[in-house]
């Protein structure tokens, strides 16, 4: 235990490569970071449009193949690194080549939004093992996901924070054993406020998260505990338990990441300094583990952490998200699809902070649900709840 | 998930026979509890004298043997059970006879102090896995016991509530993926007191400990932080780690009940409700789990955890106990020892609380080591301490 040799793993592990769909983003940004950090061979990228990164990250790391979804950015791309071996592929239809093509043992998805989907459903049934942090593919199409996983034999590994700690906490135990997930929530940069101080509140004051460094979307997710809601299906949804089955605690200090409780009442948690690089070095090394760049986790540094019970009566997208994954069908697709446009309302200044949750919470209410949707169902649902948010916000005059 | 179906597996532990040695103390009253729980067959039971209590054991449990120290004891009790088909033995040999034989699949052994040794080394050269609750075995021989077990190819399951959690965070992970040991330690009674406050503290001071309860020898090095000591000891010797990679943090709450710290800086953290039964059942059940009577852990409710470092210049034999392990040979024994022999002076008002502190440091620091002792070194180290302390103790007027 002295001299910690990995050598022989590290080399291992290094020699199987990885796909980073969404590289130019924050989640990809780190996975390249953690790429260098192990000398992991890096088969492909792909981003949306920023060629600037992209051609530094192929100067980087060499990879066979870079998609770019913009098609008149992959032709500019294509000119830029013509003195690389890199093939720029272009499209949607690039990137979904590149989720099923080429050696990788697994890829990491980073894609945000629904448009995480397709190339999360093409990985699997290329038989490749997916690393998601694309929370959407799961909240909306879950079921599918999980299904596709099981029967082609390949592993979902989380690159949340939370469900990472729940990975690590399961790790090796029976399923029938769990009776309890305890997702931990820092609280959002609103913890603690009323209903009333809450509309008064803008996407500035929304932005200023107090742990976690994320995007735009993200951090407004965590202000209004939606974050915590979508993880909860995601946990629903990745460790097939029931929604009842997973509490909330609030934790501000995000020490704890998450938490599994077993039939004996054994809790089970996983702690470390807030860092997502852990996580996604996790999902890649896995069922391994390598030294990280973390800081030690000192606890008695740290002195004192904290715990509460989240305000669900003034916080209500998250009582709302149990209630949608309960009901299940189209629910959590128009869940999220409704959340996404009312956010994105709210980071153009065109909605209050509480608009958000009355109309994410009007469509999921209005919205009649479906049995056993078909993929095009959960794609229709999420596209009109989407519009329906937008017709809403018009009609009060936005 | 939602009704956990153990009845297949229940039913596959019940019929795996256990043998309690020590069943009558208070860690052994408790393994009664949860063999009853789980309607596990007890095999054999065993005591030192106290068959008032051994022969309602025999009446509630039909064990096949019952095994009594004190041979006088052992008549008495053969006599009240003569209508059972419980077969008494008699003394050490019977305890040790029964240690070996039988059908026993594991061998709980709460004996307390050294005498536990024998018993211990005897069961696992039968090839029975040990569920060990006698500290004593470890600290003293714990290179003997270790050797032999991995040579037997048979587990030494940890019940102490610490070294359970180091072993349930350790689950599956490799052995060189390990950076640290934390274990947790509730301050005991003396938390936060100084040098001068200390010598002032009697017996029944000490045996108020604020979070578990148990026998008195042990409540006493709670108080002292010995207890902490031997349990570092015992887990570098359990662990096969480097005694500076354990580290000690004050838990007043008892909660978190040890950590291992990974080389990735991920730190796995085992939480319950203080109850020695849950670790019992772990060590009984192991590797399954079953449900247990222990109330779910809401860390909504406790609300807050704190951490501290321990004050190692008051608590002076948690560094002492660090050096003892450093130095091998027979200093853990000499360490055990004399502390035994001090704490049952304290526990006789003979000496006061700060004099343990010094007879046992005396005694460590003036005993010169060996280098690979025999069992024989190590018995003769453990009582040329003991009597060393007792001298040193009359010639202050004790």
């Amino acid at each position: 235990m002295e001299s910690i040799n990995m050598t022989k793993k590290q080399d291992k592990i290094g020699a199987l490569p990885v796909t980073v769909l969404g590289s130019t983003g924050s989640v990809g940004r780190q996975t390249m970071d953690v790429a260098q950090l192990h000398g992991l061979r890096v088969e492909g990228i792909a981003g949306a449009r920023n060629i600037a990164l992209l051609e530094e990250q192929i100067r980087r790391f060499s990879p066979v193949y870079c998609g770019v979804e913009d098609p008149e950015a992959a032709k500019l791309l294509r000119v830029a690194v013509a003195d690389t071996q890199t093939k720029v592929l272009s499209g949607r239809e690039g990137i979904l080549w590149l989720a099923e093509n080429g050696d990788a043992r697994v890829v990491l998805n980073s894609i945000i939004g629904t448009a995480g989907l397709a190339p999360t459903l093409a990985a699997i049934r290329a038989k490749k093992n997916v690393a998601l942090a694309n929370k959407e593919t799961l909240v909306t199409a879950g079921e599918f996901v999980m299904r596709e996983a099981r029967e082609q034999g390949v592993s979902v590994l989380p690159v949340d924070s939370e469900h990472c700690a729940i990975f690590q906490c399961l790790n090796g135990e029976p399923h029938d054993r769990i009776t309890r997930l305890i997702l931990t929530c820092s609280g959002g940069a609103f913890h603690g406020k009323t209903r009333d101080q809450l509309s008064a509140m803008r996407k500035d004051d929304a932005l200023a998260h107090p742990t976690w460094k994320m995007g735009a979307k993200i951090t407004v997710d965590c202000a209004s505990l939606m974050n915590k809601g979508l993880e909860l299906i995601e946990a629903v949804r990745l460790f097939d338990v029931a929604p009842d089955k997973v509490d909330i605690v609030i934790h501000k200090e995000s020490i704890i990441h998450s938490m599994v409780e077993f039939c004996d009442r054994s809790v089970m948690a996983q702690m470390a300094l807030p860092d997502m690089r852990l996580c996604i070095q996790y999902a890649l090394t896995y069922p391994d583990r390598m030294p990280s760049h973390l800081e030690p986790l000192d606890l008695r540094k740290i002195g004192t952490l904290t715990f509460s019970a989240p305000d669900e009566e003034t916080f209500t997208l998250l009582p709302l998200a149990r209630r949608s994954v309960m009901e299940g069908g189209i629910k959590t697709a128009v869940l999220n699809g409704a959340n996404e446009a009312a956010v994105s309302l709210f980071l153009q200044d065109k909605i209050t902070f509480t608009d958000i949750f009355d109309l994410v919470e009007e469509v999921v209410d209005e919205t009649a649900n479906m049995k056993a949707p078909t993929l095009s169902d959960i794609e229709e649902a999420d596209k009109e709840a989407r519009n329906a948010v937008v017709r809403k916000a018009s009609r009060r005059g936005v």
